[in-house]
């Protein structure tokens, strides 16, 4: 498997690009619109075919590369049958999505938002932002649940095999990548913690808006592209 | 192997953790000072001995953590012996460095400076600034060589196997590694050029000097730390 984490620094937003190396087919995940060249050049230049887009949830702090990809290179976008009407496939839990020979599994790990999805292949599972390097999403807005993002934490993912590579939507601090087994004795907000403690500590955060939530939202659920005048 | 790459946001800086599991025993390759609580945290986590601390070459960009990191845990400090008299460990090409029971070679790779090493452990290769993701370092300073840096990555670099990844000591466009075989063919100041070419790019790049040249390159002399006053 070709595996390459990408990183925008404007929204601090991690993109992945996975390939099956016997055929080639490749897919996005959590594209950003600013960074689609680069990653269609990153593409060509690996001899890739991009097959799939896939975003892990309507993202409030970056607008989407799905839609221009899917225009650009035929690619389908897929995305969680709760979020962005615009998708050709809207994946459930349990779906398996095939990149050429390799098989993407999607998990429902809501809480962040309603619609967050956890995508696990070969052994790494990418979280999006319910779960990041020693943190977690922010649970305020876009029908985000502290309760909900802890149960997704403690029991989906925290179910997978500890040596499970965790690869999240996003970092601050200059980590890339985790474990399940890291994250389970050493992220602050889970860790010995009960549901109670982290709805009241997620509570308690009171953070600003994200500042492009007015805008990308509704941009995303369009797949980042501008939704057709009626 | 445990292997993890880790950013510093102010200098676009990699610095990277290497471990074996069996024996538990780590190095952190390229360490940056602002970031040695981060590290050392990281390394407490992950239940690892931090036993060496290699710098690729004495930075302009960025002061090196490895002073700190020697005081605060006792591990050794290692580097060519062309550039920090501080280090311990004074490393020549053919080296070979044990960390419990891995194997890092050491590769001279001289051009951005002529200090600048390689290190190459289990398919990969760590290459400070002789070579990055789709661009070299620069060669206008410290010794640099524009001819020099050439020869350093087509000989000794693109030498290797095809399939070794790279894993640069900076990154500015969102990249994290790449491989030799991509090098050779897309990197846009080698692929392709002779040498005199190459040359003659480096001449006209007309760059502003590292904004900490003249505070960096005394404190990395110094391995990051006061020299003792005399």
């Amino acid at each position: 498997m070709i595996l390459r984490q990408l990183f925008d620094h404007e929204s601090s937003t991690f993109t992945y690009l996975v390939a099956d190396e016997a055929t080639n087919r490749a897919a996005l995940i959590d594209p950003v619109a600013a960074q689609v060249d680069r990653d269609l050049k990153l593409i060509s230049e690996l001899g890739l075919t991009l097959v799939m887009v896939l975003d892990t949830h309507v993202h409030a702090d970056h607008v989407t590369g799905a839609g221009e990809l899917r225009s650009r290179t035929g690619a389908k976008t897929a995305a969680s049958a709760l979020g962005a009407p615009c998708v050709d496939v809207k994946l459930n839990a349990g779906d398996v999505i095939a990149i050429g020979g390799l098989e993407l599994k999607v998990l429902a790990t809501p809480g962040h938002t309603d619609d967050s999805l956890s995508f696990l292949l070969e052994g790494h599972v990418f979280t999006g932002d319910a779960l990041l390097v020693r943190g977690t999403g922010r649970t305020d807005f876009q029908n985000g649940d502290a309760r909900t993002l802890f149960d997704s934490i403690t029991r989906v993912l925290f179910g997978l095999p500890a040596e499970t590579v965790v690869l999240p939507g996003h970092d601050y601090k200059g980590f890339s990548s985790t474990t399940i087994a890291e994250e389970q004795a050493h992220n602050p907000r889970i860790a010995g913690k009960s549901a109670e403690e982290f709805v009241s500590l997620m509570q308690s955060l009171a953070l600003a808006p994200p500042k492009k939530l007015d805008t990308a939202v509704p941009a995303n659920r369009a797949c980042g592209q501008a939704l057709p005048t009626v």
